[in-house]
């Protein structure tokens, strides 16, 4: 499961029929990489998301037959918000040991 | 899903049985690097999309059967081209929080 | 299987529901990328671990209705620890040519 | 589906039964990075192709019992060949706009 | 399939139910990143092998139930060590068309 911070809605009206009428959210990882995902929690631009990824995607969507290969699990409290996305810091310094999710 | 820009068509007489007829597109992501697409939804040269992949991507083409690992899922009518697509943008400006669809 | 450190714990009251009461933890690998898996173990931050993808991971995790796409397989009692989790060591000195799991 | 070009065979008398007695190519991505990838179609060294990873590959190989994860799904006829491969070209010129497959 | 050299053994006393008793190995790619595969074959440090990863890695295992998601395919009777494993040879010389594997 990857983290990323969500960017924001990719409204679309019109789509392959599998992905039905479900939230579509652009994320975007430590290296300014995007990617969409549906979403299942109502995520809002600037969280923090973790996402869970291939066919377990459309079980987390809560229905299957929803064609996705990427679904936000969970939104995280994160008050280090720099290091959680971050895909490089070598040097990491003490960093944060816990993460906590927003109650959604 | 992964956001690409259509290259363009890739014509293919002959190929294995399980890709039978659809239509293949060549996609480039925000580095240049070029992938190949089933694409049920008539995407053009230009077009910015985004993919379905893994098994996900049989379903989304509407036949099982089609051999395909990727699927074009949706066309994104961008308005902030450059961003969308770019791989790697850091320091990401204030950025576009809301893509839209065409009408397919 | 990759190969990661634990970061610590992801905190996390609610979340989908098919991640049920899960322990969820941050793992890092050797170029500081952040990743979360399901931990059916008791890893610690600080811990060697390696880790199970895809369909695998769900029953890795003893529960195939557990909706993860990562979970930890086992603790590596690494001694070398620099070494095994670097993702990019070209000119790897003689290196450990075998690592021991920490009894779980 | 990626694109790849054949460097040559990988003749194998003995390995695990499930890849029975396929033919194994090596491939080369657009940085150097090399692959295997079973082959129905009969490509050879310096061939353009695209390739179906995961479980479609073995689909794709027309017998599912075969154990690869990346099949050759088609020969390209490639007439602008540096840049069908090649991974990063950012600023990427007018570009083929479409690409023919060899008659198999 | 991907190309791998074996470093050594990955000795686990206890794991994960799901992996059973089969061996292990860490494999280094080309950059040096180190990956875990089970072994089928009884790969020792230093051959050249290729691996099947996802879903077809069980398979591959001889036994679906084995928790896996990268077993090794074969071994490579690789005269050419370094230029089958290195990742990144943009200007890769004459290179050697074929492979062989050793007799298991």
């Amino acid at each position: 499961m990857d983290l990323y911070e969500v960017e924001g809605a990719l409204v679309c009206t019109r789509r392959i029929n599998g992905l039905k009428h479900v939230s579509l959210r652009v994320l975007r990882d430590g290296r300014g990489k995007r990617l969409v995902a549906t979403d299942p929690v109502g995520a809002r631009s600037g969280n923090q998301v973790f996402t869970v990824s291939g066919s377990a995607a459309r079980y987390a969507q809560g229905d299957f037959s929803v064609l996705t290969d990427l679904t936000i699990g969970g939104i995280i409290d994160d008050r280090d918000k720099e290091s959680s996305v971050s895909a490089a810091k070598p040097d990491g310094a003490p960093a944060t040991p816990s993460k906590k999710c927003l109650k959604l």
